[in-house]
């Protein structure tokens, strides 16, 4: 690998947002390499099947993409070196002759049913809403389906034949837009085509020390001492401490020094180590 | 109403695990109100239909529960006056006679489905998970179905006729709790049978003042200066800056003083209106 085309991978099939965030950024000079997971994507970059990965960390109708934050508790899941802003207008997909009385289940990413709850519960009620692995892979399966409706981008009515658009626009808010990360093997191996303009962001995670008593968030926040943009908070499972978290700070840098971040941000990290707290850099960007 | 029986508002139908949380703290002297959904909990105690309701608030092993912390968003929504811990241990019901091979479609709460995701890619890798309004919703519509099982708890077993047990524990981590909280309409109508010990908690909603440039976290953190357990971010949406957030802080009280805790809690929250922010004390058990 590393040699010859760049191959980016994305959540799959082809027509999902994320797939059209990552075309956005590297056009059709990369191979798009389709996952059927976020857990996925981070897996086949860790391993170095592919040179970088797209996967969605945030939306702001919906809040924060849970499958996302839950890979990046693990060890060895890659390193975050880039984001990309995608606005989302969601289109309810039907097989072509389907009539809305015939729709009893609408599948999509959770993401897409959280985006369009209010539209859900004024025009299907009853419709069983049906939870898959993205909003292309709902369009792929009810384009053989008679009874079915997906929650997906208008490009899939292009994508898969047979397919076409019953609403437009059907997100609840009309300033509806999606965040991703852009992921790669290591920090020292950024996929030569993700523009690196001067760091601006970073993503730290931070955990109570293992095996020590939990540390409260406000004394590693303190120790760390940087400027915080975004914090989400998971279930930390590596441990036998019930209701323990993991937190996810990402820093955004105040004004632009002569001194490089990175040096900044260790030293951060060497504070929340002798708070007796866990910090760990999951990305730079 | 507040005359005569206790109502009490839950996630419904009965044999929801709210239910089961809720009927450890109140018993058989309660009358329980049974809610389509978590929002509509917090409608009917926040209008006085139900003395008091419980929704859950985080499960150990899948995190927060969005839907009640989006609700949380809103104003005039209650006030959380209790918690209750409920162990949580999930079973895969069908209805009498339906076979493994069978099943073409798994429902439940979304926080089932999420904390059974590793026995559902084991077990089931190609069956569509179908998201309803609760586990026990699930165990209903399962009983007159002959391709659907469901995800819940062992009591809708004998709740609703002719369901069985085909999986039993089917949880990723045997270590498996979900916290409630109890909500009432104001924060001086706490519903009398709920005990109130000397208070620990409260719940407090941090938010950028409306109209202002947002406040950066660090700064309503250090001006609120409590100690928290637990910190959650929702987007704010009554604004028009995109990724706006919400934060939820869960202060414990450190030493159990002579002073009220609420008078400390007060000159907090001034600390942080003071500083630009908005804060907005959300209940206190």
């Amino acid at each position: 690998m590393h040699q010859g085309q760049l191959t980016v991978a994305v959540l799959g099939p082809l027509g999902t947002y994320t797939h059209q965030a990552a075309y956005g950024r590297f056009g059709s000079s990369v191979q798009y390499h389709e996952c059927g997971t976020i857990t996925d994507v981070f897996n086949v970059v860790a391993s170095q099947v592919a040179h970088a990965g797209v996967v969605p960390q945030e939306n702001s109708t919906f809040g924060s993409v849970i499958e996302t934050y839950d890979a990046l508790r693990r060890e060895n899941i890659g390193t975050i070196c880039g984001e990309i802003l995608l606005e989302v207008q969601h289109c309810l997909l039907v097989r072509r002759g389907v009539k809305r009385e015939d729709i009893r289940y609408i599948k999509s990413h959770e993401q897409a049913l959280g985006q369009c709850r209010d539209f859900l519960a004024q025009h299907f009620p009853s419709a069983a809403l049906e939870k898959v692995g993205s909003t292309a892979a709902a369009a792929k399966a009810v384009s053989t389906s008679d009874d079915c409706a997906a929650i997906c981008s208008k490009v899939c009515a292009t994508v898969f034949s047979d397919l076409e658009i019953m609403f437009e626009g059907i997100q609840d808010r009309n300033n509806n837009y999606t965040r991703f990360y852009v992921v790669s093997a290591a920090l020292d191996e950024l996929p030569s085509p993700v523009p690196i303009p001067r760091q601006t962001r970073c993503l730290v995670r931070l955990s109570s020390a293992k095996g020590n008593r939990p540390s409260p968030i406000m004394q590693l926040l303190s120790a760390l001492g940087m400027n915080i943009a975004r914090l989400d908070r998971r279930p930390q499972l590596d441990t036998t401490l019930l209701f323990s978290n993991i937190y996810f700070a990402e820093l955004e840098r105040g004004e632009l020094g002569d001194e490089p971040w990175m040096l900044e941000i260790q030293c951060a990290l060497q504070r929340v180590q002798d708070s007796g707290g866990d910090a760990q850099l999951m990305g730079i960007w």
